[in-house]
């Protein structure tokens, strides 16, 4: 499968959640070839803790069967958290793609550990985002990984 | 510390969400003593695929800090899914009490290897109230636990 149209999705929604004043982190659920949920994190905007780009987009795509969630990739512009990676798990997603985890490095070995296909594609525009964001605002990042 | 008020907490939630129709799982969360965030499974409720009961106590508990969560205590009335537990590790949540896991065994054991300090009660109530849910709606259940 071609990535980059769905990277560069999650890449749109973590622009979105940026201009929002939100922490610039997206992510796309996609299911035999089509997006069926979308989202970015939230923790600014709705005042959330467990709404990161990832669980957001689980949420927005709503109830569905393990059968379903096996057929699926999920794209996220960064490395996933213990949160996000246990959603993963949970619900049985075989496939992860991760924009970067160079500013930050998640549950990937756990992830890899569990049999979930992990690709990291460390896009240059993916790193410049949170860099930026991150040197901006250095105690927002460190509340949304619990630091 | 004295468990069974805040174990009774979280069962009362559960028991409200099952009064609503819903998964009969509850959680509170609990700072120096006082519950600062309960909540239940909104799965039925609300369609969501990320309100398990743990995460509805955390997300109605507000955004926190690294050292109010590390002073915190999670009460749940079953054992956490990877999602929940990964909940747990992101915000560095030192302990949890686990109403029961006989009806389902979470990630305990990596919390475990990671530190927390679970203690598990196996609280007949939370274990009646379990087996008579998955009895009576057994697809639900599935669904909630990814199966």
């Amino acid at each position: 499968m071609n990535h980059v149209p769905f990277l560069d999705a999650a890449l749109e929604e973590a622009r979105i959640g940026r201009d929002e004043g939100g922490i610039p982190i997206g992510a796309v659920l996609v299911h035999a070839g089509e997006i069926v949920g979308r989202g970015h994190n939230r923790r600014i905007q709705d005042g959330s803790v467990i709404r990161h780009g990832e669980m957001d987009a689980l949420e927005r795509a709503g109830r569905r069967s393990a059968a379903f969630y096996q057929a699926c990739t999920l794209y996220t512009t960064l490395s996933p958290c213990p949160m996000c990676a246990g959603a993963i798990r949970l619900y049985g997603i075989p496939r992860v793609v991760i924009g970067e985890n160079r500013t930050f490095l998640g549950e990937e070995d756990w992830l890899r550990e569990h049999g979930v296909e992990v690709t990291v594609v460390n896009d240059p525009r993916c790193i410049e985002l949170m860099q930026r964001f991150i040197e901006a605002h250095p105690a927002l990042w460190n509340e949304d990984i619990g630091e």
